[in-house]
């Protein structure tokens, strides 16, 4: 039996983006955003959405240019301090140790210790009410190499994703295997 | 080391979003999209790519709505299904078992199995390439009751979220509590 929680942004689960720019200052910032997604395969086509107050609301703007760093569970701490404190008061990457370089594409900084990132040009930007969605072309996916299986696809288990429970507002690792996709759907009357 | 792995649509985890529309002939369908994300909190907004080839696609736009329906773990075969068949061809819902009922706010179907479902009433649309962004504005979201803590709050153990990776195009759990978000990262210095 289900029943209403009314008109509220739940959904389960949402990626931990940490979302790199440089401010107009120049400074490198990174933002915990969990609303965010990719949007387009071809081409390549990441979305995250970030309210006008932040401080790194105007980096993207004027650098036209934004990154999205993911870090494994072993770095929580860190992911969740770049969602509680400002780029405006203190350089959120020194504070907890971390380190950035810039992108080699584009003029946002990418995070040293992230073991996924993704150099992302904007390519388009909506006013949604409290936030702002800005959509990011992306340019190139830098990842750890030892985060890769012998086939050189992206292991789940190596690289240990953060994801994030909105309304517990918990973090969790990613659990047991489910299935293999396109192929255990393949006869659904045997299953549910 | 990192290594660029080129230009690709790579971020972890992804969701698993049950994207219901009826079609322009009113049957109701379900197509698995893991290109989604929550977009917005006030109002709150939801934002799912669907390919225009997608049976799914005119459906939308004939409606203006479209719910996002979420699927625990053990309903990993229909969830899939879901992904390989298509609405032209068959009612996918009746082959795998499932059942809708027609959404309270809007003209899409809700899927009776779901843990979770949110009525979207369709915002905006953006053509990125291989895929159209749809936005929908949330008009309400109802949860299995059993899915609920003592405090009324989606509990993430109960609801058993599927997740995709891809890459390996694989399914997954949520694994173990990592922590509390704005809390655990209170003290960054502690921690890396």
């Amino acid at each position: 039996m289900k029943q209403s929680l009314g008109a509220k942004p739940l959904a389960f689960p949402t990626p931990v983006y940490l979302v790199g720019s440089y401010d107009t200052q120049g400074q490198p910032n990174m933002m915990n955003a969990a609303w965010g997604g990719i949007c387009c395969s071809d081409p390549p086509c990441v979305m995250v959405s970030v309210q006008k107050k932040r401080h790194t609301y105007a980096g993207i703007l004027e650098n036209q240019a934004f990154t999205i760093n993911l870090l494994g569970c072993d770095h929580v701490i860190a992911a969740d301090f770049y969602g509680i404190a400002s780029g405006r008061d203190l350089n959120k990457i020194d504070a907890c140790g971390q380190h950035v370089s810039k992108g080699e594409f584009v003029d946002a900084p990418c995070l040293d210790e992230a073991y996924l990132v993704i150099e992302c040009r904007l390519k388009t930007s909506t006013e949604l009410g409290t936030h702002t969605m800005f959509v990011g072309e992306v340019m190139d996916v830098k990842i750890e190499a030892d985060c890769l299986d012998e086939k050189g696809v992206p292991d789940v288990k190596k690289m240990d994703p953060l994801l994030f429970i909105p309304g517990a507002r918990e973090y969790y690792g990613v659990g047991e295997f489910i299935g293999k996709a396109f192929a255990v759907g393949n006869s659904p009357k045997e299953g549910k």
